[in-house]
């Protein structure tokens, strides 16, 4: 799933609802149960599997059962291979940053400002 | 729009495109060209400003005429917030770690494994 071209396609499908970035910040802070992750959301018990089931697919979530409970937490993997989009688009225009600072400074040696006299 | 609470769910539906993913990936090495734009991508120039709509729309780009041509680049404080939720669920599950881990070194304490004679 991780290497797949659709894998951030799905993660960021994924987090586009807010009920669901509700899930996964609860989840941020723990694993919990399908009724935990419910609790703070006003809407029905299958609506709530139904964004599970939209999490589980990207891969941002994995659930079991534990006995009579199905137990949710983060996959960290999935998580930051997001994150180093994000990181990758910054160090990409920081670099382009650095390389206009770099020509301005050239330039200004080429043309350098009158200094005060003093 | 970056205080409306729909602001984040625009963010992540125009990046859950990967085309709409390379506009952004080149606007990150700086602004470009609606054409430049369309470069890389197997799409006609009506099907790259509409997904340059998108991203207008979540407000990650904006676009200015400049002359006969139109130049794009990111918003940086746009993305920034989009950063910033990855780092606040990362944060939130390092600190829960943390607390683990302080647990076990307590629980370690009550119940100290028998060390190998020397």
């Amino acid at each position: 799933m991780l290497n797949h071209p659709k894998a951030l396609d799905l993660v960021f499908q994924a987090l586009s609802d807010p009920s669901r970035r509700v899930m996964v910040e609860r989840l941020s802070r723990g694993p919990a149960s399908v009724s935990a992750l419910a609790r703070p959301l006003t809407m029905s018990l299958p609506a709530v599997m139904q964004h599970l089931q939209v999490l589980e697919a990207s891969g941002l979530v994995r659930s079991e059962k534990q006995g009579r409970v199905r137990v949710c937490r983060i996959e960290p993997k999935v998580f930051a291979k997001a994150e180093r989009w994000f990181a990758g688009r910054r160090a990409s225009w920081e670099r382009n940053l650095d390389r206009l600072g770099a020509f301005l400074a050239e330039s200004g040696d080429d043309h350098p400002t009158p200094r005060r006299r003093s």
